[in-house]
């Protein structure tokens, strides 16, 4: 497995879901964890096609309670009970998720054979909801027609790279390895101090991703995603549509593009556009107009983290 | 839109779909109705797939509460919703149904813009449960690991065929003509009594068509089905796995076979085959050396009566 940080976009249509386009649901692949967010109907089966096995998913991240992000919930669930999964699953999203998929997995009169944890997200402010040693997740409150909120993945520093040579000029013990990639000086014998920067060399990048869907248009956000490298925001509908848009608490292909320029990301993905625009490189050009680095979502897309 | 009687099978799939398998969903067109039966997840791309219009369906049967069979459900609803339907809409199922659905729809903020309306099905006798003018469905209480119904969906008799001579020889006014294709006589002015059978032809035959899907085996049931001309029975597994079909209470090639020969049917189509089975030709080949006229489901796969 590669520790590479990729994004599979399982499916990005928006509402109805056609013959060939899923509803809402990716994969993030992040410092060899596999991240479920959202889950549309049908994402079980796109996730066979991308060859993404079920089993290490171990948290799913649900942005809110309209179908087209989260019908295909239950189906994935009780797959991985059917497939006798035994480790832990964390599922995060709003409150009244757990009663709903509880309810649907009694209704097949059998119990879970591994443990399903909910934790329930705030929608009154950005929260970490997870963290460890390599990474942290934050949810983000959105502006929608439901409660809804947004994830930021974030890649802590990586470990610096040790220098090969230095092992064997300072005959370096490999006990002391991990404190070096950490940025420990060492001591030799003489008592002599060698600084970090001379046995190792800078750590590989690291990466942070937003998923930001659905939601109207809020600049202040913006301030949020300011160390964010790869931003998907949805754009429903195409740039004549503001109105539109913000009625029904969605945005338009300029707005995303003017959070990404806002919040100073690298790169834009859009998705989650209506199924109404058939030519869906014409909503792409109209985000490029605003921030050039746009890169169109579609189902079965397989995205790299430089 | 041809009067034919036929069957689309949207999906055949047991317990876990895989990337190109849909779990069970079937849409029967009888006498220009258009019925759901089962509706697993993906069942509405799947209707995408086949150009069947989702306003087309009048009524939806569930057969039981495995996630395999329903988990579509919801999506679809949702985008009746989506799409404007203002027609009413049925559907016979479990009791528990109408509770689970409508706290999946209350979740998405959303009343339905049609009238949705639940019918609880019987688990403990067979039932008629549907009847109009040119049709009848029953449901039938099968043996599963938790309730649930199969369906029989029975054509009546179709009006006989007027002879066009007839009409000039005996200068028959336009509104008699329903009643002798129902099987009136005609009286002349004369007095005279013209008997049916000199002025119309017998009517095209009437087709059935049952849906037994999850059910061990259960040979009583075959007398239900002796009026029947195509059973889909489920066949999850090979001949050689009785053992495991009884304890998992489904069905083997062979038993499924036997159900229609027991029943005296004209067809038999077998589906939700376990995915372990690669080669599903070879459980065609199990199910046709006791019963040759059979059918493999497939995905997609459109079936005419004769």
């Amino acid at each position: 497995m590669s520790p590479d940080t990729e994004l599979y976009i399982l499916g990005c249509s928006s509402a109805t879901p056609t013959a060939n386009q899923f509803p809402t649901a990716q994969v993030l692949k992040m410092r060899e964890r596999f991240f479920l967010i959202d889950c549309g109907e049908g994402a079980q089966m796109q996730m066979r096609r991308s060859k993404i096995s079920f089993q290490k998913i171990q948290a799913i991240f649900i942005s809110h309670l309209h179908g087209d992000h989260f019908f295909g919930l239950p189906g994935f669930l009780s797959s991985l009970h059917l497939f006798d999964r035994r480790k832990p699953l964390v599922v995060y999203g709003p409150a009244e998720l757990q009663a709903i998929v509880m309810g649907l997995m009694k209704a097949q009169g059998s119990r879970l054979v591994y443990p399903l944890e909910f934790r329930p997200v705030r929608f009154d402010q950005p929260e970490i909801i997870y963290d460890d040693e390599v990474l942290s997740v934050q949810s983000v409150p959105l502006k929608h027609s439901i409660p809804t909120v947004g994830y930021i993945f974030r890649e802590k520093p990586k470990p610096r790279h040790m220098l090969k040579s230095a092992i064997e000029k300072y005959d370096i013990p490999w006990y002391a390895i991990d404190g070096i990639k950490r940025g420990d000086d060492i001591e030799l014998e003489t008592g002599e101090v060698i600084p970090n920067e001379q046995i190792t060399t800078a750590p590989s990048p690291s990466y942070s991703y937003a998923f930001f869907s659905d939601t109207a248009f809020v600049p202040e956000n913006a301030q949020l995603l300011s160390d964010v490298h790869t931003l998907y925001h949805e754009s429903t509908f195409a740039a004549d549509k503001t109105e539109l848009a913000s009625k029904t608490k969605h945005s338009t292909t300029h707005q995303a593009a003017e959070m990404a320029r806002l919040a100073g990301v690298q790169r834009l993905i859009i998705g989650h556009l209506s199924t109404r625009y058939d030519q869906k490189e014409a909503l792409l050009k109209e985000a490029k107009s605003v921030f050039p680095n746009t890169v169109l979502a579609q189902d079965g897309l397989n995205i790299h983290f430089p």
